[in-house]
């Protein structure tokens, strides 16, 4: 199971007062053992295709004075996201955060909150979202799949994602929703609120069978996992198609194998989703109109090629192909041809060539 | 009206041709007349509270070498806009700029192209929502609120603005949308989506009959206008919750009082719309968590000052409080009482305050 429910939330976090709470009882200082997230424990799982936590552990120990203050922080933050889960509420990591002093636990700024979060995701192995705690930050979805919400208020009641013309905001009524139905054939992520505004307006989305997804930059967490839960629970294919720079590949390869900041975290990846352009080669076969890639731009490329995520023939290739181009395109570039190229010309030729298809389905 | 429908737009479009073809067929280089948007001709309204322009008209003359290129940019604007109208469709203002090179006009930039179409607002008297021409920022809205699309494939179609418990995208749909009926008393704008989700789930809306508006920072400009219409056409009074900050207080102002960027363009301002907080007396009055106020905050405390958009008391209160307090507070600081006290305390005192109330409806 991808996201656990609330009842499933709660129980693990009982679990954790009750390890704490016996070894009280014994006379004992309590202790907790949590795999340790620091960069040398980090390895990349080349099956997985994807980073992993290795097997180093941490102990968080109550009988070390240095330790007390992380320890305390840890369970008061378990105890907020019990109080979240059994009175149905979410609360952003920056409330979160100014939540602490109505409890007199003190943290020295949003970034201590944040690790102490983490720390707890590790402990119980849930994700933030499953404890009700969620980033400010929203994606949107359009397109043909019903969800199923259980937030409070509105349990059981379903949603057809077509409903809304100008999409769905990705929060936490629709993170933590169930898809029950489909008639769509693939996942189409795009980077820019214009470009998926303009795949809804001209009926893209009908002709593609595509459930829309806006990441706007570097997607939040909760995307990357409603965007695998449809994957699996659906069945569905993921393309991604973003900009056409370090920038943009690295949205996608961050989909596809994750990140090291989310090691510990399982269901956000989906493997086999694939980066459909803006490709190096797209900018010179279609002619795009271009701006010289920034030094910022060629050193994030020298990174990438280092990065283990990009050790396959494909995504260097890329690589290379931005070096010796020196040049970005942005999606919107297409628009050169006419507003409606994108869909007519551009897209069919990813998505619908049977080579690609059957590249997916393969993966 | 507010907002044009397509086929007004659509003939003023068409008037704009006709002037250009009638010209040249008499044998003259056509000429534009609009009011001059340069800073010598923005003048304050103080009956009207907010920035307007004067009196001061400029002409593109197509017969002057120098106004060819952006006579000419105008004209490509017009045509590209009559094109969206025509076939239903939206563009973005970075789609916009990247769509001239298909029919060789150049821009310099998008800054330049974004400028051509304000030109064009102000020489058609439409703003660019009724253009069809959309910027790339959303807000978003929740609230008991009955909406009718006007966009191609949804023409009729309802929707109630509590379907979606995590809100509904201020995208081009809803900003064409016509309300059509309303069980609130209110409209609540908050500056921050963690402040938006906690007024849905904790059923805020419901208790205080509030269609909740999340700006998101300085919202862009079609949620201003959408914001206006709901007070207009549904007779709501416009509460606005931002941070304790001077950009805070502003986002607040521009709401209120509209700013010189748009001076040319009519109904996106709610001159009753109130100003609930933070002010530096809630900083006082509750001890809240603050943060030391940074130059950039004391500069802006300065210009805010001299402006006159804050040329009445009880802003210039505001100003010398926070000037004196040298310190700033975020909306999520009433978590420290307890993630529910802005719900339960805080705006209770604000909106429900029967003085406020009164001034409200007086204004």
């Amino acid at each position: 199971m991808l996201v656990s429910s609330a009842g499933d939330s709660l129980q693990r976090l009982q679990e954790l007062g009750e390890l704490v709470i016996s070894a009280i009882k014994r006379g004992e200082f309590p202790k907790l053992e949590m795999p340790d997230r620091s960069t040398n424990n980090i390895v990349f799982n080349k099956e997985k295709n994807q980073f992993v936590l290795g097997p180093s552990q941490i102990c968080r120990d109550s009988s070390n004075t240095r330790h007390v203050r992380s320890f305390s922080q840890l369970l008061w933050v378990a105890s907020f996201a019990k109080t979240l889960l059994e009175s149905g509420r979410t609360s952003s990591l920056r409330d979160l955060y100014y939540s602490s002093e109505a409890y007199g636990v003190h943290f020295k700024d949003q970034a201590e909150s944040d690790r102490v979060v983490s720390d707890l995701e590790c402990v119980v192995g849930l994700a933030r979202e499953d404890l009700g705690i969620f980033p400010e930050e929203r994606s949107s979805i359009f397109g043909q799949v019903t969800m199923r919400y259980s937030v409070a208020g509105y349990e059981g009641r379903e949603i057809d994602l077509t409903m809304s013309p100008d999409g769905f905001p990705i929060g936490p009524a629709l993170v933590t929703a169930e898809p029950v139905a489909t008639d769509a054939e693939l996942i189409l992520a795009v980077e820019s609120g214009g470009m998926f505004s303009r795949l809804i307006e001209t009926g893209a989305w009908r002709r593609f069978g595509a459930v829309l997804v806006q990441l706007g930059g570097q997607p939040p967490r909760s995307t990357r996992r409603l965007v695998r839960r449809l994957h699996e629970a659906l069945n569905l294919p993921v393309y991604i198609f973003t900009d056409g720079d370090p920038w943009g590949m690295h949205i996608a390869q961050v989909m596809i194998s994750g990140s090291a900041n989310a090691a510990h975290v399982d269901g956000l990846t989906v493997p086999t989703a694939k980066w459909i352009g803006v490709t190096p080669a797209d900018i010179r076969k279609y002619s795009l109109p271009t701006e010289p890639m920034s030094d910022a731009d060629l050193k994030r490329l020298d990174e990438l090629a280092r990065d283990p995520r990009y050790a396959n023939p494909e995504s260097q290739r890329h690589i290379s192909e931005f070096r010796e181009l020196r040049r970005k395109a942005e999606q919107q570039a297409f628009s050169r041809f006419g507003i409606d190229f994108v869909v007519e010309e551009y897209l069919p030729d990813k998505i619908l060539d049977p080579s690609d298809a059957k590249r997916v389905t393969k993966q």
